[in-house]
Protein backbone atom coordinates (compact mmCIF):
# COMPACT_ATOMS: atom_id res chain seq x y z
CA UNK A 1 0.00 0.00 0.00
CA UNK A 2 1.42 3.66 -0.74
CA UNK A 3 0.96 5.12 2.25
CA UNK A 4 1.26 8.79 1.27
CA UNK A 5 -1.42 7.83 -1.63
CA UNK A 6 -3.79 7.27 1.32
CA UNK A 7 -6.08 10.25 2.83
CA UNK A 8 -5.42 10.41 6.55
CA UNK A 9 -5.95 14.04 6.96
CA UNK A 10 -7.99 15.80 9.41
CA UNK A 11 -8.89 19.13 10.67
CA UNK A 12 -10.78 20.37 13.84
CA UNK A 13 -12.65 23.54 13.97
CA UNK A 14 -14.00 24.68 17.49
CA UNK A 15 -16.54 27.14 17.70
CA UNK A 16 -16.88 29.60 20.61
CA UNK A 17 -16.70 33.22 21.85
CA UNK A 18 -15.66 31.61 24.94
CA UNK A 19 -12.10 30.28 23.40
CA UNK A 20 -11.24 33.55 21.91
CA UNK A 21 -11.65 35.84 24.96
CA UNK A 22 -9.54 33.37 26.77
CA UNK A 23 -12.15 32.29 29.11
CA UNK A 24 -11.77 28.67 28.53
CA UNK A 25 -8.76 26.44 27.69
CA UNK A 26 -9.42 24.23 24.39
CA UNK A 27 -9.55 20.85 26.21
CA UNK A 28 -11.91 19.72 23.48
CA UNK A 29 -9.23 20.15 20.78
CA UNK A 30 -6.27 18.65 23.22
CA UNK A 31 -8.29 15.61 23.67
CA UNK A 32 -9.90 15.09 19.85
CA UNK A 33 -6.30 15.60 18.63
CA UNK A 34 -4.91 12.78 20.73
CA UNK A 35 -7.60 10.90 20.40
CA UNK A 36 -7.13 10.86 16.87
CA UNK A 37 -3.52 10.59 16.27
CA UNK A 38 -4.02 7.31 18.30
CA UNK A 39 -6.10 5.77 16.05
CA UNK A 40 -3.71 6.88 12.65
CA UNK A 41 -5.05 9.54 11.39
CA UNK A 42 -3.29 12.96 10.64
CA UNK A 43 -4.81 16.35 12.49
CA UNK A 44 -3.17 18.62 9.86
CA UNK A 45 -4.96 22.08 11.27
CA UNK A 46 -7.22 23.12 14.18
CA UNK A 47 -9.31 26.63 13.68
CA UNK A 48 -10.82 27.95 16.45
CA UNK A 49 -14.05 31.00 15.87
CA UNK A 50 -16.38 32.64 17.41
CA UNK A 51 -20.28 32.34 17.65
CA UNK A 52 -20.75 34.17 14.36
CA UNK A 53 -22.39 32.68 11.31
CA UNK A 54 -19.93 34.39 8.36
CA UNK A 55 -16.55 33.31 10.44
CA UNK A 56 -17.86 29.77 11.33
CA UNK A 57 -19.13 29.11 7.44
CA UNK A 58 -15.76 30.70 5.75
CA UNK A 59 -13.73 28.57 8.17
CA UNK A 60 -15.80 25.43 7.06
CA UNK A 61 -15.25 26.46 3.51
CA UNK A 62 -11.45 26.59 3.47
CA UNK A 63 -11.19 23.71 5.27
CA UNK A 64 -13.03 21.55 2.39
CA UNK A 65 -10.61 23.51 -0.04
CA UNK A 66 -7.70 21.50 1.71
CA UNK A 67 -9.94 18.19 1.02
CA UNK A 68 -9.08 16.36 4.33
CA UNK A 69 -10.50 13.29 4.84
CA UNK A 70 -13.11 14.71 7.95
CA UNK A 71 -13.90 17.87 9.58
CA UNK A 72 -14.62 17.62 13.13
CA UNK A 73 -16.23 20.98 14.25
CA UNK A 74 -16.83 21.13 18.10
CA UNK A 75 -19.80 23.91 19.87
CA UNK A 76 -22.67 25.73 18.54
CA UNK A 77 -25.29 22.83 18.18
CA UNK A 78 -27.32 24.45 21.42
CA UNK A 79 -30.91 25.44 21.67
CA UNK A 80 -29.46 29.24 21.81
CA UNK A 81 -29.39 31.98 19.57
CA UNK A 82 -25.68 32.16 19.06
CA UNK A 83 -25.56 28.47 18.69
CA UNK A 84 -24.57 28.85 14.66
CA UNK A 85 -23.02 25.50 13.85
CA UNK A 86 -24.93 24.28 11.59
CA UNK A 87 -26.14 27.00 9.93
CA UNK A 88 -22.46 27.97 9.15
CA UNK A 89 -22.04 24.19 7.46
CA UNK A 90 -24.93 24.33 5.43
CA UNK A 91 -24.03 28.31 4.24
CA UNK A 92 -20.93 26.65 3.50
CA UNK A 93 -21.63 23.35 1.41
CA UNK A 94 -24.40 25.41 -0.11
CA UNK A 95 -27.85 23.16 1.75
CA UNK A 96 -30.83 24.35 3.44
CA UNK A 97 -31.43 23.22 7.09
CA UNK A 98 -34.55 20.96 7.72
CA UNK A 99 -36.42 19.56 10.70
CA UNK A 100 -34.43 15.99 11.24
CA UNK A 101 -37.59 13.51 12.17
CA UNK A 102 -34.80 10.70 13.43
CA UNK A 103 -32.74 13.95 15.60
CA UNK A 104 -36.42 15.63 16.70
CA UNK A 105 -37.06 12.06 17.88
CA UNK A 106 -33.88 11.83 19.78
CA UNK A 107 -34.84 15.35 20.86
CA UNK A 108 -37.88 14.59 22.27
CA UNK A 109 -36.94 11.40 24.33
CA UNK A 110 -34.06 12.95 26.36
CA UNK A 111 -36.93 16.07 27.39
CA UNK A 112 -39.09 13.16 28.65
CA UNK A 113 -36.53 11.51 30.53
CA UNK A 114 -35.41 14.93 31.94
CA UNK A 115 -39.71 15.12 32.81
CA UNK A 116 -39.91 12.03 33.93
CA UNK A 117 -37.16 12.41 36.78
CA UNK A 118 -38.47 15.89 37.58
CA UNK A 119 -36.29 17.93 35.78
CA UNK A 120 -38.57 20.23 33.92
CA UNK A 121 -42.00 20.79 33.81
CA UNK A 122 -43.42 19.69 30.70
CA UNK A 123 -41.90 18.15 27.46
CA UNK A 124 -43.39 20.44 24.88
CA UNK A 125 -41.30 20.89 21.60
CA UNK A 126 -40.42 25.13 22.00
CA UNK A 127 -39.22 26.40 18.78
CA UNK A 128 -35.71 26.12 20.93
CA UNK A 129 -35.72 22.80 21.11
CA UNK A 130 -36.78 22.39 17.64
CA UNK A 131 -33.92 24.38 16.52
CA UNK A 132 -31.52 21.23 17.53
CA UNK A 133 -33.31 19.41 15.22
CA UNK A 134 -32.69 21.58 11.87
CA UNK A 135 -30.37 19.61 10.18
CA UNK A 136 -28.19 19.88 6.84
CA UNK A 137 -30.16 18.40 4.49
CA UNK A 138 -29.01 14.34 4.03
CA UNK A 139 -27.41 14.90 7.46
CA UNK A 140 -27.48 11.37 9.95
CA UNK A 141 -28.08 12.60 13.51
CA UNK A 142 -25.99 10.89 15.84
CA UNK A 143 -27.01 10.36 19.49
CA UNK A 144 -26.17 12.21 22.15
CA UNK A 145 -25.51 9.67 25.37
CA UNK A 146 -25.57 12.59 27.90
CA UNK A 147 -27.13 15.32 26.48
CA UNK A 148 -29.85 16.67 24.67
CA UNK A 149 -28.36 17.95 21.20
CA UNK A 150 -26.97 15.69 19.05
CA UNK A 151 -24.29 15.10 16.79
CA UNK A 152 -24.30 15.61 13.51
CA UNK A 153 -22.94 13.69 9.87
CA UNK A 154 -22.64 15.45 6.49
CA UNK A 155 -21.01 13.85 3.79
CA UNK A 156 -19.67 16.71 1.11
CA UNK A 157 -18.12 14.98 -1.40
CA UNK A 158 -14.76 13.26 -0.47
CA UNK A 159 -15.50 14.75 2.84
CA UNK A 160 -16.84 13.78 6.00
CA UNK A 161 -18.31 16.84 7.83
CA UNK A 162 -18.73 15.32 12.13
CA UNK A 163 -20.46 18.26 14.07
CA UNK A 164 -20.14 17.79 17.79
CA UNK A 165 -21.22 19.69 20.71
CA UNK A 166 -19.37 21.95 22.86
CA UNK A 167 -19.67 20.64 26.57
CA UNK A 168 -16.56 17.92 26.83
CA UNK A 169 -18.54 15.15 27.86
CA UNK A 170 -21.11 15.60 25.39
CA UNK A 171 -18.42 16.34 22.43
CA UNK A 172 -16.57 12.71 24.25
CA UNK A 173 -19.43 10.40 24.70
CA UNK A 174 -20.38 11.01 20.81
CA UNK A 175 -17.21 11.01 19.41
CA UNK A 176 -16.44 7.21 21.11
CA UNK A 177 -19.47 6.19 20.08
CA UNK A 178 -20.23 6.93 16.74
CA UNK A 179 -17.08 8.74 15.44
CA UNK A 180 -14.45 6.23 16.30
CA UNK A 181 -15.20 3.19 14.74
CA UNK A 182 -15.25 5.86 11.53
CA UNK A 183 -11.90 6.87 12.15
CA UNK A 184 -10.45 3.80 13.06
CA UNK A 185 -11.85 2.21 9.90
CA UNK A 186 -10.44 5.06 7.61
CA UNK A 187 -6.96 4.60 9.13
CA UNK A 188 -6.64 1.14 8.45
CA UNK A 189 -4.26 -0.80 10.55
CA UNK A 190 -2.11 2.34 10.82
CA UNK A 191 -0.90 2.93 14.88
CA UNK A 192 1.08 5.73 15.57
CA UNK A 193 4.21 4.69 18.33
CA UNK A 194 5.48 7.69 20.81
CA UNK A 195 8.51 7.96 23.11
CA UNK A 196 10.70 10.54 25.14
CA UNK A 197 13.75 11.32 26.01
CA UNK A 198 15.31 13.46 28.59
CA UNK A 199 18.44 15.53 27.79
CA UNK A 200 20.05 17.50 30.78
CA UNK A 201 22.89 19.91 30.18
CA UNK A 202 23.12 20.47 26.28
CA UNK A 203 21.45 23.79 25.33
CA UNK A 204 18.84 22.93 22.20
CA UNK A 205 21.47 24.64 19.25
CA UNK A 206 23.99 22.03 19.81
CA UNK A 207 21.25 18.71 20.09
CA UNK A 208 20.54 20.40 16.71
CA UNK A 209 23.20 18.88 14.43
CA UNK A 210 22.31 15.72 16.30
CA UNK A 211 18.62 15.41 15.43
CA UNK A 212 18.67 15.78 11.79
CA UNK A 213 21.79 13.37 11.50
CA UNK A 214 19.55 11.03 13.20
CA UNK A 215 16.39 11.89 11.39
CA UNK A 216 18.39 11.20 8.50
CA UNK A 217 19.40 7.83 9.17
CA UNK A 218 15.64 6.99 10.38
CA UNK A 219 13.23 8.56 7.70
CA UNK A 220 10.17 7.31 9.53
CA UNK A 221 10.98 8.78 12.72
CA UNK A 222 10.26 12.40 13.96
CA UNK A 223 12.44 13.73 16.56
CA UNK A 224 11.30 17.01 18.11
CA UNK A 225 12.97 18.73 20.60
CA UNK A 226 10.76 20.24 23.78
CA UNK A 227 12.95 22.71 25.59
CA UNK A 228 11.93 23.04 28.94
CA UNK A 229 13.08 26.82 31.40
CA UNK A 230 15.60 25.60 33.93
CA UNK A 231 17.28 28.03 36.09
CA UNK A 232 20.53 26.06 36.04
CA UNK A 233 21.08 23.71 33.44
CA UNK A 234 19.69 23.28 30.06
CA UNK A 235 16.54 20.63 29.76
CA UNK A 236 15.56 19.13 26.58
CA UNK A 237 12.79 16.56 25.82
CA UNK A 238 13.02 14.98 22.84
CA UNK A 239 10.23 13.24 21.87
CA UNK A 240 10.25 10.88 18.98
CA UNK A 241 7.25 9.75 16.89
CA UNK A 242 6.51 7.13 14.12
CA UNK A 243 3.20 6.11 12.29
CA UNK A 244 3.61 2.18 10.98
CA UNK A 245 1.05 -0.14 10.22
CA UNK A 246 3.02 -2.50 12.13
CA UNK A 247 3.27 -1.97 15.74
CA UNK A 248 6.62 -3.96 16.16
CA UNK A 249 8.43 -2.27 13.32
CA UNK A 250 7.37 1.30 14.37
CA UNK A 251 8.37 -0.10 17.97
CA UNK A 252 12.13 -0.77 16.57
CA UNK A 253 12.21 2.19 14.54
CA UNK A 254 11.87 4.43 17.22
CA UNK A 255 14.21 2.17 19.81
CA UNK A 256 17.24 2.76 17.38
CA UNK A 257 16.64 6.70 16.88
CA UNK A 258 16.73 6.76 20.46
CA UNK A 259 19.48 4.53 20.83
CA UNK A 260 21.85 6.23 17.90
CA UNK A 261 21.01 9.73 19.44
CA UNK A 262 22.12 8.75 23.06
CA UNK A 263 25.31 7.40 21.58
CA UNK A 264 26.06 10.97 20.11
CA UNK A 265 25.40 12.61 23.80
CA UNK A 266 26.95 10.11 25.46
CA UNK A 267 29.93 11.07 23.06
CA UNK A 268 29.50 14.64 23.89
CA UNK A 269 30.33 13.23 27.61
CA UNK A 270 26.74 14.64 29.18
CA UNK A 271 23.47 12.37 30.75
CA UNK A 272 20.54 11.73 29.80
CA UNK A 273 17.21 9.92 30.86
CA UNK A 274 14.22 7.38 29.51
CA UNK B 1 -15.41 57.62 17.92
CA UNK B 2 -16.69 55.36 15.69
CA UNK B 3 -15.89 52.31 17.67
CA UNK B 4 -16.85 50.19 15.05
CA UNK B 5 -14.50 51.69 12.47
CA UNK B 6 -11.28 51.11 14.51
CA UNK B 7 -9.83 47.77 13.69
CA UNK B 8 -8.93 45.80 17.27
CA UNK B 9 -8.90 42.79 15.36
CA UNK B 10 -5.93 40.51 16.32
CA UNK B 11 -5.36 36.19 14.98
CA UNK B 12 -3.00 34.22 16.80
CA UNK B 13 -1.19 31.50 14.93
CA UNK B 14 0.19 28.71 16.90
CA UNK B 15 3.13 26.58 15.40
CA UNK B 16 4.38 23.07 16.59
CA UNK B 17 3.04 19.30 15.61
CA UNK B 18 2.98 18.90 19.47
CA UNK B 19 -0.30 20.55 19.48
CA UNK B 20 -1.64 18.41 16.48
CA UNK B 21 -0.59 14.75 18.30
CA UNK B 22 -2.61 16.34 21.12
CA UNK B 23 0.41 16.05 23.59
CA UNK B 24 0.40 19.39 24.58
CA UNK B 25 -2.45 21.57 25.36
CA UNK B 26 -2.50 24.77 23.71
CA UNK B 27 -2.10 27.00 26.73
CA UNK B 28 -0.31 29.70 25.02
CA UNK B 29 -2.98 30.78 22.89
CA UNK B 30 -5.55 30.69 26.02
CA UNK B 31 -2.77 32.97 28.01
CA UNK B 32 -2.60 35.05 24.53
CA UNK B 33 -6.51 35.57 24.41
CA UNK B 34 -7.25 36.11 27.84
CA UNK B 35 -4.42 39.00 28.11
CA UNK B 36 -5.38 40.72 24.62
CA UNK B 37 -8.82 40.46 25.27
CA UNK B 38 -8.26 41.89 29.08
CA UNK B 39 -5.90 44.75 27.35
CA UNK B 40 -9.28 45.69 25.33
CA UNK B 41 -8.47 44.15 21.47
CA UNK B 42 -10.69 41.35 19.94
CA UNK B 43 -9.37 38.01 19.07
CA UNK B 44 -10.98 37.23 15.74
CA UNK B 45 -9.36 33.81 14.80
CA UNK B 46 -6.69 31.02 16.50
CA UNK B 47 -5.00 28.52 13.66
CA UNK B 48 -2.75 25.78 14.74
CA UNK B 49 -0.65 24.47 12.06
CA UNK B 50 2.54 21.78 12.09
CA UNK B 51 6.06 22.39 11.60
CA UNK B 52 5.43 22.55 8.02
CA UNK B 53 7.01 25.45 5.63
CA UNK B 54 3.54 25.66 3.13
CA UNK B 55 1.34 25.34 5.88
CA UNK B 56 2.87 28.41 8.06
CA UNK B 57 2.86 30.47 5.04
CA UNK B 58 -0.73 29.84 3.71
CA UNK B 59 -1.95 30.38 7.40
CA UNK B 60 0.45 33.46 7.51
CA UNK B 61 -0.94 34.61 3.90
CA UNK B 62 -4.62 33.70 4.59
CA UNK B 63 -4.68 35.70 8.29
CA UNK B 64 -2.83 38.88 6.19
CA UNK B 65 -6.07 38.64 3.69
CA UNK B 66 -8.42 39.36 6.57
CA UNK B 67 -6.87 42.37 7.72
CA UNK B 68 -6.22 42.10 11.09
CA UNK B 69 -4.37 44.89 13.45
CA UNK B 70 -2.07 42.53 14.75
CA UNK B 71 -1.19 38.91 13.91
CA UNK B 72 0.96 37.25 16.56
CA UNK B 73 2.36 33.52 16.12
CA UNK B 74 3.84 31.30 18.88
CA UNK B 75 6.61 28.46 18.12
CA UNK B 76 8.86 27.77 15.20
CA UNK B 77 11.66 29.89 16.58
CA UNK B 78 14.41 27.53 17.77
CA UNK B 79 17.76 26.29 16.50
CA UNK B 80 16.67 23.07 14.91
CA UNK B 81 15.59 22.06 11.57
CA UNK B 82 11.78 22.40 12.20
CA UNK B 83 11.58 25.74 13.65
CA UNK B 84 10.28 27.34 10.18
CA UNK B 85 8.29 30.35 11.78
CA UNK B 86 10.20 33.18 10.46
CA UNK B 87 11.14 31.36 6.99
CA UNK B 88 6.64 30.69 6.92
CA UNK B 89 6.80 34.74 6.91
CA UNK B 90 8.78 35.28 4.80
CA UNK B 91 7.56 33.52 1.89
CA UNK B 92 4.44 34.46 2.86
CA UNK B 93 4.85 38.28 2.73
CA UNK B 94 7.61 37.96 -0.12
CA UNK B 95 10.81 39.05 1.12
CA UNK B 96 13.90 37.62 2.17
CA UNK B 97 15.57 36.17 5.79
CA UNK B 98 18.76 38.29 6.39
CA UNK B 99 21.50 37.68 9.53
CA UNK B 100 20.04 40.31 11.93
CA UNK B 101 23.42 42.20 13.74
CA UNK B 102 20.62 43.09 16.75
CA UNK B 103 19.34 39.65 16.53
CA UNK B 104 22.84 38.15 16.69
CA UNK B 105 24.20 40.34 19.41
CA UNK B 106 21.47 39.49 21.60
CA UNK B 107 21.81 35.63 20.94
CA UNK B 108 25.62 36.03 21.62
CA UNK B 109 25.42 38.08 24.99
CA UNK B 110 22.52 34.85 25.88
CA UNK B 111 25.35 32.24 25.02
CA UNK B 112 28.34 34.29 26.86
CA UNK B 113 26.05 34.59 29.87
CA UNK B 114 25.65 30.45 29.79
CA UNK B 115 29.21 30.48 29.24
CA UNK B 116 29.89 32.54 32.26
CA UNK B 117 27.43 30.64 34.46
CA UNK B 118 29.14 27.41 33.32
CA UNK B 119 26.47 25.90 31.20
CA UNK B 120 27.74 25.92 27.88
CA UNK B 121 31.87 25.31 27.00
CA UNK B 122 32.35 27.76 24.41
CA UNK B 123 30.24 30.66 22.82
CA UNK B 124 31.33 29.82 19.31
CA UNK B 125 28.17 30.80 16.90
CA UNK B 126 27.07 28.01 14.82
CA UNK B 127 25.26 28.23 11.94
CA UNK B 128 22.48 26.67 14.05
CA UNK B 129 23.09 29.95 16.66
CA UNK B 130 22.86 32.46 13.92
CA UNK B 131 19.81 30.90 12.61
CA UNK B 132 18.04 32.59 15.12
CA UNK B 133 19.42 35.10 13.81
CA UNK B 134 18.07 35.06 9.94
CA UNK B 135 15.05 37.46 10.27
CA UNK B 136 12.76 38.82 7.47
CA UNK B 137 14.34 42.19 5.84
CA UNK B 138 13.28 44.95 8.20
CA UNK B 139 12.55 43.05 11.09
CA UNK B 140 12.98 43.85 14.52
CA UNK B 141 14.59 41.34 17.08
CA UNK B 142 12.33 41.44 20.65
CA UNK B 143 14.67 41.00 23.49
CA UNK B 144 14.19 37.31 25.52
CA UNK B 145 14.48 37.93 29.07
CA UNK B 146 14.37 34.53 29.57
CA UNK B 147 15.34 31.87 26.71
CA UNK B 148 17.83 32.33 23.53
CA UNK B 149 15.67 33.01 20.68
CA UNK B 150 14.52 36.81 20.12
CA UNK B 151 10.74 37.71 19.18
CA UNK B 152 10.44 38.87 16.25
CA UNK B 153 8.20 41.97 14.87
CA UNK B 154 7.85 42.71 11.28
CA UNK B 155 5.22 45.50 10.00
CA UNK B 156 3.75 44.20 6.48
CA UNK B 157 1.31 46.59 5.29
CA UNK B 158 -0.84 47.61 8.37
CA UNK B 159 -0.82 44.56 9.38
CA UNK B 160 1.75 43.74 12.65
CA UNK B 161 2.98 40.81 12.54
CA UNK B 162 4.63 39.50 16.01
CA UNK B 163 6.19 36.19 15.95
CA UNK B 164 6.91 34.73 19.64
CA UNK B 165 8.65 31.75 20.84
CA UNK B 166 6.71 28.41 21.83
CA UNK B 167 7.96 27.75 25.32
CA UNK B 168 5.10 29.37 27.66
CA UNK B 169 7.85 31.81 30.05
CA UNK B 170 9.39 33.28 26.74
CA UNK B 171 6.10 33.72 25.22
CA UNK B 172 5.04 35.54 28.45
CA UNK B 173 8.36 37.40 29.12
CA UNK B 174 8.67 39.27 25.50
CA UNK B 175 4.74 39.54 25.29
CA UNK B 176 4.82 41.40 28.71
CA UNK B 177 7.64 43.36 27.79
CA UNK B 178 7.52 44.10 24.49
CA UNK B 179 3.94 43.64 23.01
CA UNK B 180 1.36 43.98 25.83
CA UNK B 181 2.49 48.38 25.41
CA UNK B 182 1.99 48.05 21.66
CA UNK B 183 -1.61 46.35 22.11
CA UNK B 184 -2.75 49.11 24.94
CA UNK B 185 -1.59 51.63 22.61
CA UNK B 186 -3.66 49.97 19.74
CA UNK B 187 -6.99 49.43 21.78
CA UNK B 188 -6.70 53.36 23.46
CA UNK B 189 -9.30 53.54 26.05
CA UNK B 190 -11.10 50.43 25.69
CA UNK B 191 -11.76 47.85 28.68
CA UNK B 192 -13.06 44.18 28.79
CA UNK B 193 -15.32 43.73 31.51
CA UNK B 194 -17.22 40.91 32.17
CA UNK B 195 -19.28 38.44 35.10
CA UNK B 196 -20.78 35.36 36.05
CA UNK B 197 -24.35 34.13 36.72
CA UNK B 198 -25.14 30.29 38.00
CA UNK B 199 -28.08 29.16 37.35
CA UNK B 200 -29.47 25.74 38.51
CA UNK B 201 -32.56 24.23 37.48
CA UNK B 202 -33.73 25.40 34.37
CA UNK B 203 -32.84 23.31 31.26
CA UNK B 204 -30.78 26.03 28.65
CA UNK B 205 -33.86 25.79 26.00
CA UNK B 206 -35.77 27.04 28.79
CA UNK B 207 -33.30 30.00 29.24
CA UNK B 208 -32.55 30.68 25.36
CA UNK B 209 -35.59 32.91 25.30
CA UNK B 210 -35.25 34.85 28.07
CA UNK B 211 -31.10 35.52 27.02
CA UNK B 212 -32.27 36.56 23.61
CA UNK B 213 -34.71 39.06 25.44
CA UNK B 214 -32.33 40.41 27.13
CA UNK B 215 -29.31 40.96 24.89
CA UNK B 216 -31.83 42.86 22.95
CA UNK B 217 -32.93 45.33 25.43
CA UNK B 218 -29.01 45.77 26.37
CA UNK B 219 -27.26 45.66 22.80
CA UNK B 220 -23.76 46.44 24.07
CA UNK B 221 -23.48 42.97 26.35
CA UNK B 222 -23.14 39.63 25.25
CA UNK B 223 -24.91 36.50 27.10
CA UNK B 224 -23.50 33.01 26.48
CA UNK B 225 -24.85 30.06 28.19
CA UNK B 226 -22.28 27.29 29.34
CA UNK B 227 -24.52 24.43 30.00
CA UNK B 228 -22.33 21.89 32.98
CA UNK B 229 -23.07 18.47 32.81
CA UNK B 230 -24.84 17.71 35.97
CA UNK B 231 -26.57 14.34 36.71
CA UNK B 232 -29.24 15.58 38.72
CA UNK B 233 -30.52 19.23 37.76
CA UNK B 234 -29.29 21.51 34.90
CA UNK B 235 -26.82 23.62 35.72
CA UNK B 236 -25.65 26.74 33.64
CA UNK B 237 -23.41 29.54 33.57
CA UNK B 238 -24.55 32.98 32.16
CA UNK B 239 -21.42 34.84 31.33
CA UNK B 240 -22.28 38.78 30.53
CA UNK B 241 -19.18 40.84 28.80
CA UNK B 242 -19.03 44.17 26.96
CA UNK B 243 -16.37 46.39 25.63
CA UNK B 244 -16.02 50.27 27.01
CA UNK B 245 -13.93 53.01 26.89
CA UNK B 246 -15.80 53.78 29.98
CA UNK B 247 -15.11 50.77 32.92
CA UNK B 248 -18.13 52.53 35.21
CA UNK B 249 -20.62 52.37 32.20
CA UNK B 250 -18.78 48.89 31.43
CA UNK B 251 -19.72 47.92 34.91
CA UNK B 252 -23.40 49.66 35.15
CA UNK B 253 -24.77 47.41 31.42
CA UNK B 254 -23.33 43.61 33.38
CA UNK B 255 -25.21 44.66 36.30
CA UNK B 256 -28.42 45.90 34.42
CA UNK B 257 -28.39 42.78 32.46
CA UNK B 258 -27.80 40.33 35.10
CA UNK B 259 -30.68 42.09 37.45
CA UNK B 260 -33.28 41.87 34.62
CA UNK B 261 -32.17 38.30 33.72
CA UNK B 262 -32.53 37.21 37.31
CA UNK B 263 -35.60 38.77 37.74
CA UNK B 264 -37.15 36.79 34.48
CA UNK B 265 -35.57 33.65 35.93
CA UNK B 266 -37.15 34.33 39.64
CA UNK B 267 -40.48 35.06 37.47
CA UNK B 268 -40.04 31.25 36.39
CA UNK B 269 -39.55 30.76 40.29
CA UNK B 270 -36.16 29.04 39.98
CA UNK B 271 -32.91 29.66 42.20
CA UNK B 272 -29.66 31.25 40.96
CA UNK B 273 -26.17 32.72 42.94
CA UNK B 274 -23.62 35.41 40.91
Amino acid sequence: MNLTAVNRNVELICVGNELLIGKILNTNAHWLARRITSLGLLVRRITVVGDDLDEISSAIREAIQRKPLFIITTGGLGPTFDDKTLEGVAKAIGCELEENEEALEMIKRRYEQYAAEGRIKKVELTKYRIKMAMLPKGAKPLPNPVGTAPGVLVKHGDVNLIMLPGVPQEMMAIFDESIAPLLREAAGNMVFYEASLEVRGIPESDLAPLIERVMRENPYVYIKSHPKISEKTSHIELHFSTTSEDLNLAKQRIEKSIMQISELISDKGEKFCL
